[in-house]
């Protein structure tokens, strides 16, 4: 099958702009519920959003399949010989909860078993992070984009998850005195953003795939490396502590790990 | 003598507002420095804003002194009968000079020695904290706004220093386990605007007095609480480790405090 990426893309960032409406129109009086704890939150909107995109998806690509946090769960990813969507509609949702600000949506889309097109939206500041392999690079609100300078660990600011960094797990201070400061955002959407435009060095966090694999995706397109923080290849179909970074700041910084 | 302060007010923010222009055009390519170690920073920018500001209150307010982070000191603040001005220029450098966002100008005032006006303006985001005792409440954009609700610590995101927590200084991971998460975004003005519109419910952290008083000044027009991390009233001509936090929520940490 030989898939118009193109016109697929064109199709995802319309769904995703009228997501944000949605979202924005709503995000006042969420209805809130937990999930495994109290810091582990849905809301009526995530459940919305993600029941917006499956029908949109389903409407115009009508064999995709769909795995989504909010209860979509479909094996095959690696193995499907069409579209493979992961979508993740509000990334963040404790900051979308607090904050009305600081959270994302994000698609990735495999074909072929194949990463090809990813998407991170932040939805307040109306910045639209899209590209992939399919693409042929990565895009900021429609603009093309270089990589991040390739810069030593000192030079940049390191983008953290709070338990790790309180719980120093990995030994992750030693890594973070290193760097220009500690930023904590609380958003792997709002943070893979981050270090994708170069405002962060890097990124470290415990995440599942639906977090990762969007910025993963377009990081990747941008030469930027994504791995274990044991080095080894991410496995996209579980939860992993994964870290980005520039290839230099990667190498240093898992050296900087226990 | 009797300030007009609707006057007044209405002149810094035309000053502040010119302020941004002048900062925005100039941000892609900042001369760098450091000042007490590698990652204080300052910056040309920083130094031409100071003089700008300085120059703008002086032709204004000919008798007014002030008080700025890049070379001004003067003595006096809680005894000069006139205008007394403290300016931070660029709150938050490193994400200035790193990130070209997620930094504030800040600027406060005393009249008679006493608390009048305060604004912190979020320059990238085009988001003006205004306010005081001379104008009766605390604004937005022009739009008044009202209190944060005063939720309990396990209710509201705490925002933190990172070497506060990575050191876990007075025992704050305690505290931090007990709110629903750690946010650090690295200015302080930043960090005072989100306590301030609702977005985190505290935050903690070592500061010198330009970064703390103009939101000092906000929040206490809200009925915020701002104080030492002992509780004591916070000493507003030297650094502190100061904590600002709705009412409840101030006493929940202090007794979380070691």
């Amino acid at each position: 099958m030989k898939e118009d990426f193109q016109k697929i893309n064109a199709q995802i960032i319309i769904m995703m702009k009228a997501g944000r409406k949605k979202i924005l129109a709503k995000q006042a009086n969420p209805n809130v519920a937990t999930k495994s704890s109290r810091l582990d939150l849905v809301t009526d909107i995530d459940r919305m959003i993600e029941k917006f995109y499956e029908n949109e998806i389903h409407r115009h690509f009508p064999a995709a399949k769909i795995l989504g946090e909010e209860g979509l769960k479909q094996e095959g990813m690696l193995e499907y010989s069409g579209l493979f969507f992961v979508i993740d509609p509000i990334d963040g949702t404790m900051n979308f909860v607090k904050q009305k600000e600081h959270y994302a949506s994000m698609v990735a889309v495999y074909a072929g078993g194949q990463p090809a097109l990813a998407y991170i939206y932040d939805i307040v500041n109306d910045k639209l992070l899209s590209g992939g392999p399919a693409l042929g690079g990565v895009f900021c609100n429609g603009e093309k984009i270089t990589a991040p300078a390739d810069l030593p660990l000192s030079e940049g600011l390191f983008g953290g998850s709070w338990p790790m960094v309180i719980n120093n797990y990995h030994g992750v201070q030693a890594a973070i005195k290193q760097s220009s400061g500690l930023r904590i955002y609380g958003s792997a959407g709002i943070e893979y953003l981050h270090v994708i435009l170069g405002q962060c060095i890097c990124y470290l966090s415990h995440l599942r795939p639906w977090d990762f694999l969007p910025g993963k995706i377009l990081a990747e397109s941008l030469g930027l490396s994504v791995v274990n923080i044991d080095g080894s290849e991410v496995n996209v179909l579980s939860s992993n502590d994964v870290l980005v970074a520039p290839k230099r700041v990667c190498e240093e910084v898992l050296q900087l790990l226990s």
